[in-house]
């Protein structure tokens, strides 16, 4: 299963490029895949190299493929509101919230952060599915008085635990008043940018959303500029890193036949809100009848593991129970570290199973998520 | 711009691998690309070799990423007349239409290959575009009576003129009275089967619709058995032989803010029809005022140029009128070959344009499209 050879990615027109697309390939990024209809990168050194300066340093990521759902008009906040199970009516201007979008059966769409620009404009930073086909279907449909569009907005993350003294040496000293989940919008020699202080690493970070896709270039550079001094480097969203903070990734982790109870994030669902959201009985039920699988962290056993290129089959008792859904090694634990979506009776922390890898089958163990987490002390072993 | 070194694709598991990927690898595939959140072969040997087993003898390609828009029940017949400005009252069981799926505005969705496989069941076998959520929500918000899922459908196409003798020997007489845009429904060895005589080359050729991703193993292997008298290679959709037939890329050639008048498809849209669909009056009103950008074929002088990795700018009399959408040197015609949307004004066949190339500037013609019709005489060149 795991492949020998690399294959190269094709670059073509069908598949966009960001504006730090040039950058990233002047910096050598060796691996592509693609989201959202454009090039991601993966990984620049080794996706073991990336993480080692994730962890100790600071990395600044390409995330131009995060695109903006922006909704504005009359209705924005009520069309808003109805396309997640989550209560807005406390999210202010300047904050961000993280979302999910529910069908009516409550399986997930996407799970993108909210940020509220305005009274009633609102973007949605998109994790890799058609949200904008999905919203606009059913604005038109509904009848709700709102526009819905892709602006040119492009993400960079920077992210790490040096993050904070780079993004204040280049944007002044209100980066240290900037609180987790809110956002600014700024400028940088003319460059019209939005800042918040979120990202997908479980590190200290944040996001800078280019709102003019013409000065990528320059906007990468001057962050890799000021970075300098903390030995900043190119990188991108770490999958080692990413599953020992437990965060879930749309596609792998999660899909349209996966619902919020699932994936242990019913604090998401406010099914007490006044406001109609789509999915609202359908959730209801589910929270009732208590959800059938459940996401849990996974051990395996045994020497070091390749990333999963797919679902791996997990048993208990040779039945069974279902799958892997995302695997890497972890260095720093010493330990092949997974997500796994398991029929909620075999999904009892503790419990033993086994997993199909390429490597062979292994013995694992559930374990509580995350795996690790910079607030409590190291483990033993790093 | 054109890139010095290849990057390699990220194997994982948010992106799906087809039933028939692990073949594709054995075969020696040397780039991928993604599709419909799927792992997509570009080429094996390379894409002039692979482009010359297509127009001389037959090739097998792995579109398991045309992932099938399945829509039953009481309202499907209505509720798919809905999603497309074509005309489907004639469509008779066992046929196949090519379609365009519009918004309320009249732009592009998605340009499926539409099977009728009952009254009450059609597929969409799709281009790039989550059209699984356009369609949920559609239905949803406007209540319609019909399930739409993504049935375990993947498709192979077995394209070149020696196609038909591969699909004869292995599935029998009948092949030779499946009529252009017409299918069946079939099994090999037990495996399920829905053979259509369609395909994206522009030569002669078949789509195999395998419906149980089991046994994309044994499938792909009888074809390249049953192909073997004949030549067979893997390949993939080639870029030079559909620019060549003035095939579109969705995603490259239009998108969600392209209409069907722009890019000459207003035969697909039937304004006259008593039925309701999605942007029926905005199409009407681009039909009264004509399309403002027309989509047109380019003849672009000079040594051959590397296929086009994203839009390239045009301009006439100094003055921007457009961009190229898909370009590519074709080999047999001895000439970089192109489709450029272009403002209405700056549309007719004999213009002459300038185009910015990554090889400099270069002066073109327009042309009718497509640029090779294998029912006309071959070229003098060829």
């Amino acid at each position: 299963m795991a492949q020998e050879t690399a294959a190269a990615i094709s670059i073509g027109p069908r598949i966009r490029k960001s504006p730090f697309y040039e950058a990233t390939r002047r910096y050598g990024c060796k691996a592509f895949t693609t989201y959202n209809h454009m090039y991601l990168p993966v990984y620049f050194e080794s996706p073991e190299a990336d993480y080692r300066r994730l962890i100790e340093a600071v990395t600044l990521w390409d995330v131009g493929v995060q695109r903006q759902v922006e909704i504005t008009g009359p209705d924005a906040a009520r069309f808003t509101q109805f396309l997640t199970p989550r209560n807005l009516s406390s999210c202010a201007v300047g904050q961000c919230k993280y979302v999910l979008l529910t069908t009516e059966r409550g399986g997930i769409v996407n799970d993108p952060v909210l940020l509220r620009l305005a009274e009633d404009r609102f973007w949605l930073s998109l994790s890799d599915s058609d949200v904008l086909l999905w919203a606009r279907a059913l604005a038109h449909a509904l009848g709700y008085d709102v526009q819905v569009q892709e602006p040119d907005v492009s993400p960079l993350q920077v992210q790490g635990p040096r993050s904070f003294e780079v993004m204040r040496d280049l944007f002044g000293g209100w980066i240290e008043e900037l609180r987790y989940f809110w956002f600014r919008e700024t400028e940088l020699d003319g460059i019209p940018l939005v800042i918040s202080r979120t990202g997908w690493s479980a590190e200290r970070g944040y996001e800078v959303y280019l709102r003019d896709g013409r000065h990528g270039d320059r906007l990468w550079e001057a962050i890799m500029e000021a970075g300098r001094p903390y030995d900043i480097g190119p990188a991108a969203p770490s999958t080692i890193r990413r599953i020992e903070g437990g965060l879930l990734s749309y596609g792998a982790d999660m899909d349209l036949d996966t619902n919020p109870y699932e994936i242990g994030l019913g604090r998401l669902v406010d099914l007490e809100q006044e406001a109609d959201f789509l999915g609202k009985d359908a959730l209801a039920e589910i929270a009732r009848s208590g959800p059938a699988r459940r996401l849990v962290g996974l051990e395996i056993e045994g020497p070091r593991l390749p990333a999963n290129e797919e679902a791996w089959p997990v048993s208990a008792g040779g039945r069974s129970v279902g799958k892997v859904t995302s695997a890497v090694h972890s260095p720093r634990l010493g330990k092949n570290i997974a997500l796994a979506m398991l029929a909620a009776e075999a999904a009892e922390t503790g419990s033993r199973v086994e997993t199909e890898t390429p490597l062979g089958r292994r013995a694992a163990e559930l374990v509580e998520l995350p795996f690790f987490d910079p607030k409590k002390r190291l483990p033993a072993q790093s």
